[in-house]
C-alpha cells in the first residue's frame, strides 16, 4: 500500500531476460495504466556489459552485481534469471530474506529446492511467483492453481520439453537417427551443446515434478521421480510405432487414482494411438492435458520455451506480483502446499500397470519365440500382438511383442529371465503404451 | 478486510447452479484452508423448489425470491445464472448497487450491456467476474487479461459453440443434412427446443463480442458484429471442402492488424484446411486459437459448456473474487476496457480480405462457366481453381469457385451481377475460407 511505484530488479539479462526487458519498455504506459502505478524496471544485473547496451533500458540502472539488487531497498520484486541451483539459490533466498518478491523462471531451483524457498517467502511475507519455470508462455501455473481450483485432478499428461519433441518429430518425419538430428538441432541452436538436462529427460522431469507439487497440494521431490530420456530411442521403434498405430513423445504422466493413493509421477517416452490429442503436437510445441473432475479435459498448447513466449509469462507474473503488492496483499495464493512436511506418497515405477512395447533383438533361429512367450506366460503376462519379420535364418532380427495391461514389476522379471537367453543379442528396448 | 466468512447468494439452480453447489459443498474443507475463512453457500434461490430436494445443500437457505439474496446484506457474492437479458439484468444490476459482488455465465447479458453494468461495479467498489460466459471451464477470460497481459494479440480464431460443432463433426462424418442432425441432436439434449441462439451464431457471436472487448481493452458491442450460422450449410458444401481438402467450422474471428486499425470480428462457417489445429477440434468440444506478440501461438481446448465444465469456471471466479474479498482488493482488476466510450472502430464485413469458396446452382447450358469467369474478371477477382462435374445437358449442377484472396465488397459486387443472370437456379453459397 502507499507505492508511488513498484520497482523491479532483474537478474539475468541474457536471452528471457532480455525479452522481459523488451516487454517492460514496450508495455509501459498500458501497464501504468492498468495498475494506476508504474511498474519500473528499476536495475539489470549481467555480468556481460554489452547485453545492457542492445536493450531498450530507459532510465535502469546497470549493474554486474547481483548484490546492488539485493542491497536495493527500493526494488520490491527481484527477477531471477540467472538458471541452475548454485548462485541462483542463494540469490533466491537472499532476496526473500531482504522482503522481496521473487518472479523466477527457474524449474531446477524449485524442483530440488522449492520447500526451503517457499518458506522463507512464507516466514518474510513476500511471494514466489514462477510461471515461467513450466511450459513458457502457456498459463500452465495459473490454469492449476487458479482456474482448476474447483477440481480434483486426475491426470496430468504432458509434452513439455520442445527439445525432445523436436528430435522425436524429426525422427518420426525424416526417419532419422537420434545423434544425427541430436547434431543438426544443436548446429542450429535448436539445442543446448550440453543437451543432457534436455534429451535425459531431466528438464521435463523438474518441471512435471512442480506441477505434481501443484497439483496434489503437497510436496512431490524430483528425486522422486521415475525419469527416462530418448536417446535410446531407435529409428526402427519410431516405425514399428508406426505400423501399429502408434507416435512416440517423451511424455510426462502424473496421476493419482483417489485422494489417498500414492501419485504415478514419470516422464519416459511413451507410445501414444494416431488420435490422441497429444499424438499431434509436433516440432518444439508444448502441450499439458489435465482431467478435471468438473471440467473434464482440458488442454493448453503452446510454445514452451524461447526468449518472447518465457518473458510473456515472466511479465504475467510481474503484474500479478505487482497488484498484490498495490493491493496490499502480499501472499494472494498460499504456497504451503510445498511444505517439505507435505511430501506425497509416490507410486514406485514397479507398480505401475500399463501396456508395453518391447522390441527384443534376437538371433533369428527357430525356438525364440516360443521360449519368451512360455517365460511371460510363466509370469502371467499376456501377449496383445507380435511382429516378426521374415529374414535370413542365422541373423539378428527384431521381435515385437505388444503386452495387454501388466504390472511392471512383474515384466521385469520377466525380461530379466529373457534376457539372459543364448538367441538375446542386444539389450531389449521397453517402450510403455500411454492410452 | 475482517471478514468471519464469505457468503454467497445463488440464483438460478439449474444445471449450472446444481454443478456450482455440488463444487461448493465437495470441496468446502479445501477452499476453507486455501482461503484462510469459509466460503459458506448461504442462499439458493430458484422458482422450482424441488431442484433444493435434490442438491447437497448443507444448511444453505433455500427461497423462491431473489430478493432474499439482494435484501440479505450478510451476502457478499451474487451468483447469477438466470440467464437471458431480462430479469437477469435487474437482479445484477441490483445486486451491485447493493455492493454486493457478481459472478455471472450470462454471455448475453455482458454482450449486450456490458457497459451499463460494468460501469455500476466501477460506482459501487465491487467486481463483476465472468469466466463462465466464455469457453466453459477453459480458462479463456483469466488467459487473456492475465496470463497474456504482456501481449499484443494480433489474433484469435474461435469454435466457440459446442452444439454448432456437434452438428457440422456429425455431418462431415456421416454425410447428414443440417436438419436432420439437428433433430436428432434434440432429442438427445445436446441441442435446444429453440436451437436459433446456438444454429444462428448468437451465441458465439455474445462470447466473440466479450473476448475482443478484452483483446482491445475497449467496448466491441454485440451489435457491431457480424454473425452467420450453420443452417445454410448443405452436405454437398461438406463434402466439396473434403476434396479440396477443408474442413467446415463455426469459427469466430477477432483480428486487428495495428493497434490504431479498425478489429474485424465476425462469426460465421470457414473452411480450414486440414492440419490446422483448429480443424481437428470436433464434437462438443471448444477451442481458443490465440496468437500474442510475444508468447506465439496458444491454444485452449476443452469443454466448453455443460452443467460441471461451467460450474468449474464458476467457482474459480468465486474463489477469485473471495480472495479479493479476504485481502481487501475488491477491484483487483480493472474492467475499464468495457466503457461505452471506449467503444472500439470495428472493420465492415466488406473491407474483409478473404479467400472464398463459391458454390453456384447453375444449369448446365454451355457458356455458364465463361459467363461467371468473366464477370469475376471484369471485377479483378482471381480464381483460385473451379470444380465443374460432368451432368446430364440441362440439369442444375454445382459449380465451385475458389478465389484468391479478395476483397469482400467487391465479391458481393461481382455475385449480384452473376445471380440474375438466367442459368443461375438457386442461391449462391458463399462460404469464407480462413488460413
Amino acid at each position: 500500500m502507499g507505492n508511488r511505484e513498484i520497482r523491479v530488479g532483474l537478474v539475468g539479462a541474457g536471452i528471457v531476460g532480455g525479452g522481459v526487458v523488451k516487454v517492460l519498455r514496450e508495455q509501459e504506459a498500458f501497464f501504468r495504466y492498468k495498475l494506476g502505478l508504474p511498474l519500473k524496471l528499476a536495475r539489470i544485473v549481467d555480468k556481460d556489459g554489452s547485453r545492457f547496451a542492445v536493450l531498450p533500458v530507459g532510465d535502469a540502472i546497470f549493474s554486474a552485481s547481483p548484490d546492488d539488487v539485493l542491497d536495493d531497498p527500493s526494488i520490491d520484486i527481484a527477477v531471477e534469471l540467472i538458471g541452475g541451483t548454485g548462485y541462483a539459490k542463494d540469490f533466491v533466498l537472499a532476496a526473500l530474506r531482504k522482503g522481496k518478491h521473487v518472479v523466477t523462471a527457474n524449474k531446477a531451483l524449485l524442483a530440488q529446492h522449492g520447500p526451503e524457498i517457499f518458506k522463507e517467502a512464507e516466514l518474510r511475507d513476500v511471494s514466489v511467483y514462477f510461471e515461467a519455470s513450466v511450459g513458457g508462455g502457456m498459463p500452465v501455473i495459473k490454469t492449476i492453481r487458479e482456474a482448476m481450483i474447483g477440481n480434483d485432478i486426475a491426470s496430468l499428461k504432458t509434452i513439455i520439453n520442445g527439445t525432445c519433441n523436436y528430435i522425436l518429430t524429426r525422427m518420426t518425419q525424416e526417419g532419422l537417427a537420434f545423434a544425427e538430428v541430436l547434431k543438426d538441432a544443436q548446429a542450429k541452436g535448436f539445442a543446448e551443446a550440453d543437451p543432457e538436462l534436455d534429451v535425459g529427460g531431466g528438464d521435463s522431469g523438474h518441471k512435471v515434478a512442480i506441477m505434481a507439487s501443484l497439483l496434489y497440494d503437497g510436496y512431490v521431490p524430483y528425486s522422486a521421480l521415475s525419469v527416462e530420456g530418448i536417446k535410446d530411442i531407435a529409428p526402427e521403434d519410431i516405425e514399428f510405432a508406426r505400423e501399429l498405430g502408434y507416435t512416440i513423445k517423451l511424455l510426462g504422466v502424473i496421476r493419482r487414482e483417489s485422494p489417498v493413493s500414492p501419485i504415478e509421477v514419470r516422464v519416459h517416452p511413451a507410445m501414444l494411438r494416431k488420435g490422441h490429442i497429444l499424438a499431434s503436437v509436433s516440432d518444439a510445441f508444448n502441450a499439458v492435458l489435465l482431467r478435471g473432475s468438473a471440467v473434464g479435459d482440458i488442454l493448453l498448447y503452446g510454445k514452451g520455451a524461447g526468449e518472447m513466449p518465457t518473458a510473456s509469462a515472466v511479465v504475467s507474473d510481474l503484474i500479478d506480483v505487482a497488484r498484490n503488492i498495490a493491493g496490499g496483499t502480499p501472499r494472494r495464493i498460499s504456497m504451503d502446499y510445498y511444505d517439505e512436511s507435505r511430501a506425497l506418497p509416490v507410486k514406485s515405477l514397479g507398480e505401475l500397470v500399463s501396456r508395453y512395447y518391447l522390441r527384443f533383438s534376437v538371433l533369428d533361429i527357430p525356438g525364440v519365440l516360443a521360449a519368451i512367450a512360455s517365460v511371460f506366460a510363466r509370469h502371467s503376462i499376456s501377449i496383445a500382438s507380435v511382429v516378426q519379420r521374415e529374414a535370413l535364418e542365422g541373423r539378428n532380427v527384431p521381435l515385437i511383442f505388444v503386452t495387454h495391461d501388466s504390472v511392471e514389476a512383474r515384466l521385469r522379471a520377466a525380461l530379466a529371465e529373457v534376457e539372459v537367453m543364448d538367441f538375446i543379442r542386444d539389450r531389449t528396448q521397453v517402450i510403455r503404451i500411454e492410452e
